[in-house]
């Protein structure tokens, strides 16, 4: 039988559209099993359990929960900390203090990090602890997973967005430039391309940060696209590097978290920035650019339901693994072969998605770096759910009859 | 009977979430009536007149024109263009040659305005034609109009965000900065107050153009919400003027339209400003800019019901009318008195709307010009339609156990 004890839950890193759905689907999983007696949350992840800032989560009514599940962001709040060795040995004294026996804590490869080196203290000592990750991210890099929870539902919103620039860009006719979030991994600006219904829809170009990113390139790929279609919409990654691998939004961001990442989103200096040069490097003189911002993570409403689905699972897989015989550990999602969409959930070690995390497959990229390939639609397409339908005039021409 | 003849129809300005059901609303009305003939579109407003690009609405489908009117941004394509005296001439010219005798323009103030130079232009000549203005705009500014088609879906989305942006920045505290579009008056920027359903809920701050700005009002005012909640979700309109009334965005922006108006949007000059300034002026270290940029007028599946509904009456309603004894002129929106919400839709000369924009009345901004009234809410809820239900957990503490 599993160990009796408390649970704490703590979520971790950038919120998302459905990362309450993990958290949601852990505590009412929790519920079920007597082995678990307190299931306590912890406000903005590591902070809050150097803080002891821990709220009953058995308090909280099953209505209400649901609610939350269906919210966007981070219902206990979120942190980007990675604890010390000290702080580690402090939350472990915590852990041990409140009778925590499972933990588990809701992030991507930051938080899986932070899991880990808590799980190796108690390891260490031998306090028995089930140490669980439960993924989450928009940027879509962990690695030994298929896809994250969050992602599907960041890549709804950004193609839904960038067809509806599209129209607004053919209707009012230029060069319009989104930058994207994903800070090492280009799959959230590649499910832009999930925007495409006909051959000549936007985004034209998209450019990731696992291809160099060159002015030079880039003006040249819009002028043809330009001269092609008469507009041009194009879907930017913020972490676009140049050939030296320097990332080109990192001129304008001095700012780090205590992971070492620096300042990416929040700003529209990359945007403005790509407007600029474009302006400098052709003759094009409407050039326009959004940056997607905290959008992309937070609108309440624009939720894709596969995710949204996932998201619930791994975080109630999480919690039936952790009182079961394999220890500690990462939930990691893998898609079933074969046509009709499908996914299981597995065990991996912590350490298998902590620190380094993935890129775009090259399969998933052209050969001139500034698209998608047909691939890469097919693995994106089930994550995001079906898009909103988009309705186009015909055109019959009317004969002119100017003299 | 109403005089047989030809229809053209055209969109100008901005686009909007809504601006083709306007069309479509036009269109199959005119299908109605036997005194209209051909239907005609002009592709991208006054530059499609000034080429003769004319396409027939007749040869499209009712399903693909209701697929149409569900879809964002002008489907025949718009343009900011304001006809020089010769351009007028030249489009009367033209209206003559393809025997125009029933003209619609949807569009804002400025589109008013060159629907009425060519209405005065065929006045003075005594050719027989009905010219109608079709009222849209996302700004709400259009004088006599208790609001404008394009507003509440716009409102929708605004609010939207700021709904999520304000959960994303509990959860990661700090400063955020959102910059919403509205050239002159303040009305959509105020449409986030919508995001509030708890008294502590952002937007905190709200600055319109209709008050002059000042970094330091800015900085305490952010200072003291900070003080009091530990983040603070701002909203600032692109239009934000200093005490001199100039643009405090125009610093940024060399570019004007042919109506002498400075870009504004597609750039997040003015949030990086902000955020900049704040972090200058006080201790606060993590401050965010996004500027919600072409989404607001674009995004698709974020549409208020009433607004779809409202600018599809407006296009049907400015048929009939121009089928009638008016003439010339343009469809207003007046609110109906009363408890329950609805409107009625008259008649007013096309002068009436142009050029001259209005602004937010005094009663709908609060004493320290830094948030909206409680009477500006009252007028905006029922254009917005409701918004996402948010869940919060209740937050019931654990007793602290250390030492």
């Amino acid at each position: 039988m599993a160990r009796q004890g408390n649970m704490l839950i703590g979520q971790s890193g950038g919120p998302t559209a459905v990362i309450n759905q993990s958290l949601v689907g852990a505590v009412l999983e929790a519920r079920k099993h007597k082995a678990i007696r307190g299931i306590y949350g912890a406000l903005h992840g590591m902070k809050g359990i150097l803080d002891e800032a821990f709220i009953d989560l058995r308090k909280e009514t099953k209505a209400g929960l649901e609610a939350v599940a269906a919210t966007p962001a981070a219902a206990l709040g979120s942190a980007r900390k990675k604890p010390t060795p000290e702080e580690c040995a402090r939350v472990f004294e915590i852990l041990k203090r409140y009778d925590i026996r499972y933990f588990f804590y809701i992030g991507g490869n930051d938080s899986a990090e932070s899991a880990n080196l808590i799980n190796e203290n108690a390891k260490r000592v031998g306090y028995e602890l089930a140490c669980w990750h439960i993924p989450k991210t928009i940027d879509n890099d962990l690695r030994e997973n298929d896809h994250t929870p969050g992602f599907g539902s960041a890549a709804r919103f950004v193609a839904s967005a960038v067809m509806g620039d599209t129209l607004d860009c053919r209707a009012m006719p230029g060069v319009k430039i989104d930058v994207v979030m994903g800070r090492n991994a280009g799959f959230l600006t590649a499910a832009t391309a999930l925007a495409r219904v006909r051959p000549d829809d936007g985004p034209h170009l998209i450019y990731l940060p696992e291809r160099p990113f060159s002015f030079d390139r880039f003006a040249a790929d819009v002028t043809s696209v330009q001269a092609r279609l008469g507009y041009c919409v194009v879907a930017v990654s913020e972490g676009i590097v140049d050939d030296a691998g320097e990332l080109i939004a990192a001129k304008f961001s001095k700012e780090v978290d205590s992971h070492g990442n620096a300042q990416l989103s929040g700003t529209g200096a990359l945007g403005d920035l790509l407007a600029q040069e474009l302006k400098a490097r052709t003759p094009i003189t409407r050039v326009r650019a959004d940056t997607f911002g905290y959008l992309q993570r937070s609108f309440p409403g624009v939720v894709s339901v596969v995710d949204a689905r996932e998201a619930r699972r791994v975080g109630e897989v999480a919690v039936r693994l952790a009182l079961g015989p394999e220890g500690s550990g990462t939930v990691v999602i893998r898609r079933k072969p074969g046509k009709a969409y499908g996914v299981t959930y597995v065990r991996m070690p912590l350490a298998s998605v902590a620190k380094e995390t993935k890129h775009m497959p090259d399969a998933f990229i052209n050969a001139a770096g500034n698209d998608v390939t047909p691939a890469f639609l097919e693995y994106v397409r089930p994550l995001a759910g079906p898009l909103p339908k988009i309705g186009r005039l015909k055109r019959v021409s009317i004969p002119k009859r100017s003299a």
